[in-house]
């Protein structure tokens, strides 16, 4: 299995907010064929958790976090485009990260990994483009903590896009969802088993990092779907434990918990999670400014009612500083109920507004 | 200071789902004086956390947990009515619970305390009401979690009660409120300090305790109100620590969270918190049969459209309860955008909402 692909940069990596990488890996997959005149490619970047494996190929069949939506003849069509997703730098796919070998010392990282920036992701992003020697973008697609990653991305290297597909996004962190970041991190953190970040991988804080997921279940789904799926449903408990789970919904939050737990690294999440609270690159200015001069010839915004951590007011933010900027922008609020998560299963309602987005014939 | 005051039952008190205290005490504080034909008896039931301390008074000049609508010519007027406020059995101000000493062993009850409802909760209220010799209230005013009991309460002692006044309640915790809470427990118990709950009251297992406030804060209020509030504001980190609150809503978390740990004890915590996922009188039956023989003149529900815990359209279904059951009742949906905790501190809306449903000059 050569999957996913791994670019080596051996070349100094400076971070936004200080401290330089002596070099660095980045993990990426791709899709499709790049055309004789390179006006195919199509990036994607991810949201916090997910790898570079958006879809199953020939190298790795296993389905990808974005199957229903990338592939041949889907609304990501990659018998026309060139499609690039690359794993976060800072995240634990593949690419460096707190989890990684500081070579320097021959020790994981851990929390001697500099201050992570999304502009720091962006830019590694950018290498690996630079490296398949992708100058231009077709379509720059960021859903959730990608959509901002994309922003930074078109702020670093503008008049390299000509679209962008911004999905659930936002402008900067609101004091809500800075408040639940907050406590997924500290839930991790103060786990004794964190150990001041350095804890051994095989015995990460898992009390810590379980809390977190279920935080981020919460957050990621909405109340009024759970009515309809969890009702007051109850399973077979077998109450080894007072608490253990006995309604449905907590059943459902255990399950994700627990595949969570020993695949994802702390340190990863708690980095990665930070870049989304400081992340502002307006800061405080009007987001049009910064719109107009990225160069976009076009730009689809989608976000969806029901999602609390990146709510619809914040896409419809997103989209109105585009077109105040002049890039003529196309605003899907969706009536999805599964909150920010919709993008990745209400693909009845994503399928058809991801083609038009993809459609270059509006 | 002699407050609150403590009303010894010195019998068995069987519990619902199993178990016997062999005696409990129930912590209660009362305002205002009862008329001689006692007409003018008005309960109050508490959300989870609150004292009997509901407001100020001779004996406790502090400030109580609903000093702005109870007191002299205040919406709960003290002046016409006899008010008097229960600490919940389970709770830890007063009343029996898990944090007090069992008298068969000397100990504490700890974990060894018996499965708590808040059919047990309403049954204590009601020994409080017969020591007092008060047979029929006026009016039975819950909040959250008193809701609740309050609805216990009419179930257990039909036509004694003339009026409701429901605030920010529900008729069962639905899947979301359940996973939030089964969330803030597992922070509590997962806590290694929490030693099984037989942790010291010195000793308590304060990461969880601290994890379960703010997720509780998070879910008592609104991202409306405090987009408004705190906007991106940073505060002056002393960043001893790298995950430091950094952002103003993070050190109004923090501070949420200091007040609460060492105040409230842990296992009642669990125990009170466990008991409103329980709650389910009508237990998937129609709610307005459960309604039907309560006995009431009238009511008054209030909700708040911001309220994701206790959600408006769940106040919108005790109404209409009320109203199918033949209940002549009042639905007030209160703009207000501080979420759950808007009945504590939305005062502009509700002290005209809380003197309407007390009027009896409608």
């Amino acid at each position: 299995m050569t999957s996913p692909r791994i670019y080596k940069h051996d070349q100094p990596f400076a971070m936004r907010r200080g401290g330089v990488l002596a070099s660095i890996e980045l993990a990426y997959e791709t899709w499709g064929t790049l055309s004789d005149n390179k006006d195919n490619a199509v990036l994607i970047l991810t949201g916090l958790s997910p790898s570079a494996h958006a879809a199953s190929h020939e190298d790795d069949p296993s389905e990808g976090w974005w199957e229903a939506l990338v592939g041949p003849g889907k609304a990501i069509d990659t018998d026309r485009w060139y499609v690039v997703c690359v794993n976060s730098l800072g995240s634990c796919w593949g690419s460096t990260g707190p989890a990684s070998i500081d070579p320097s010392t021959g020790e994981r990282y851990g929390p001697t990994f500099p201050e992570l920036c999304l502009e720091d992701v962006a830019a590694a992003a950018g290498l690996v483009l630079d490296h398949l020697d992708i100058e231009y973008l077709d379509t720059l697609i960021g859903p959730s903590m990608g959509g901002m990653s994309a922003l930074a991305y078109l702020i670093q290297r503008p008049g390299t896009v000509k679209r962008l597909l911004s999905i659930s996004s936002a402008l900067y962190s609101e004091p809500f969802a800075t408040a639940i970041r907050a406590l997924q991190r500290e839930a991790v953190w103060s786990d004794p088993e964190y150990a001041d970040g350095w804890y051994q991988p095989d015995q990460p804080p898992a009390r810590g990092m379980r809390l977190a997921r279920k935080v981020g279940m919460i957050s990621y789904r909405s109340a009024e779907e759970w009515r309809a799926r969890f009702k007051r449903d109850r399973i077979d408990a077998d109450k080894a434990h007072p608490f253990a789970p006995e309604f449905q919904v907590e059943s459902y939050l255990e399950l994700h918990a627990q595949r969570f737990v020993g695949s994802f690294d702390p340190n990863c999440y708690l980095w990665l999670s930070r870049a989304m609270d400081w992340f502002d690159p307006a800061a405080g200015e009007s987001p049009s400014k910064v719109m107009a001069g990225l160069g976009l010839s076009e730009a689809t915004v989608i976000g969806v009612e029901s999602d609390m951590l990146f709510p619809i007011h914040q896409q419809k933010a997103i989209a109105e500083a585009l077109q105040s900027a002049g890039v003529p922008t196309h605003f899907d609020g969706l009536a999805s109920i599964q909150g920010h998560d919709s993008f990745l299963v209400d693909i009845g309602r994503f399928d058809p507004a991801v083609r038009r987005a993809m459609s270059t014939d509006k």
